[in-house]
């Protein structure tokens, strides 16, 4: 039994958490699913860190970072902080970030945040059960949320 | 009984401290607060190491950066040693921090640093003692000092 | 018996790993080859961790980062992360990134991914084998994907 | 009997070293002091380091970047890896720079440096001696080297 | 009977390890030097690290990073790598690093590059062999490879 951490936040303005526990659960069975929900994305790290030190074999972080200058240096903040409690610990943890200012409008910001959580949690399952299908996938230039990219022969 | 510690700074130009613990002894009881009073920003995650060293559940680093190019690049390192400084412990460490440019005066200023303390006082609350909020708040768009943002449905 | 990792994502557009490989065999031999295969750039770090832990004496880390700003970051983020791989293990790790925007067209960035990975695959090559042939080239201009610069005597 | 190092470079263009020691001895007694001289503010770090591993209380850093972009760019560095040595230890490390493009003229800067370096030692002694003095201060907008910011009430 | 360590690549277009080792060679006796040869400015980290393994008491880092934004977002990762290991070991590490942009030419380029190494190599003899010389030149506008700047009286 695999134990997936999901960490979100109460700044983002979808429920990335409900999108990713439904594909999740869409996938297969053989994991349990714990939470952590805290104020902003740069509380995403420490909400991870506690994740793994309660047993958790992967993390997803769940954010959506504000549009303006400041927000993609706090962006760059949590980025790096979720990183080394990856590497410290040396579990995977997937960053899940939709920017406010990649869409044009509530309606499509929310299925691109919808869309790559889904995508996301696919990809947790996959380094937990299926490694073998990521490297089907290697350089076909997949993409998350947005629709994939054309591969280069 | 819980112990929740506050860093400030002589530089900011508003008593924040003042703010939070005003706020938190609203919330209700059960824990005691320390301080510890530092020059700049930067000086804030020993001043928060120390007061995690001292035993705090959770600390408020509470600061005001200057709103020039190179007192942006100082809150930025002054955040990642923040966050160097939770994830080193594994202890909740809530950032609050008003930017100058934020507000266009003085007294716009004033209360967006009295609104921030007091919301992030209540974050620190509800990680230490009610959890369960939080999570029912994810993907809100809660906002501290400013307006909440509309969710997406 | 010497053990290569190679790291590589999905998100990628060109199969950098079968460049790499196809050089290392040519190279010569007293080696295996070990892959780990990743959503994005942003799990290189952990992946090229992984295959330390799971003993190899050097690393390459294969990723193409998108042309935007914020890929600019994320590549940044990834790039940091993967020196504090190898330094927190001391074993070498070379990071073998093509930059989309760095071609400009399909057929070029296919040429320079291809061309980048082999070369880079010589670099691991030489500092497990043959550390005295960097020596001679020290200082010499050389370039990987790119034609060689202009030794200044 | 507390040790207070600080540490200067030969790039600087003004003497702070000679500012901060006639400041400290004009405070009070109670203390000796180490010097460590580095070529520049990015050997500032270590220097910082070696003079806590010799037994120092406190440190002053002492610098003057350039006005450069790359100049800037190595004051972030020098920051970055100041903070790091500070949280390490856990000693009070107080960086005290001075930017060229701070001042008009070469009279001003030397003012300027001179100004920050006195008021920085104050703080040292204040931090090591009488904290309680710095927590009467807290949110009245201290400045070093500059006039001080009006409080916002 | 100390050990110097240099650190370069084969990236770099102008042979800066002869420099430094006439210079070092010029000023006295007391010293082995051990030579370590990686791809690019990103590997001397780790290059540095491993001369420190072997016993070198100070270590130079020998680099030519080029004149694109990409190249300044490199050197700075490598130079925070250079950082983080000189802090680790506790040992000097100097940065010797030439932007391809600081010259007009090949022919300055060259000159540039010869006399930062030449004069970084008397840095790391003065930090081994003589810390009493840079006491006495603190805040006197050293620069290396380029003319003093004037001190501030």
């Amino acid at each position: 039994m695999k134990k997936i951490g999901i960490a979100d936040t109460t700044f983002a303005r979808y429920d990335m958490y409900r999108s990713a526990v439904e594909e999740l659960n869409a996938m297969g069975t053989g994991f349990t699913i714990e939470r952590y929900t805290v104020p902003g994305i740069k509380d995403l790290a420490i909400a991870c860190q506690k994740l793994m030190e309660r047993g958790c074999d992967i993390v997803l972080a769940l954010g959506m970072p504000g549009p303006e200058a400041i927000d993609k240096q706090c962006a760059d903040q949590a980025s790096r902080a979720l990183l080394d409690v990856e590497l410290k610990h040396s579990i995977h943890l997937l960053e899940v970030f939709v920017h406010e200012d990649e869409a044009d409008n509530d309606r499509e910001l929310g299925r691109l945040a919808d869309g790559r959580a889904r995508e996301h949690a696919v990809n947790a399952y996959d380094l937990l059960f299926r490694q073998e299908r990521l490297q089907r996938m290697a350089g076909t230039g997949q993409r998350e949320g947005h629709p994939d990219a054309e591969p280069i022969r």
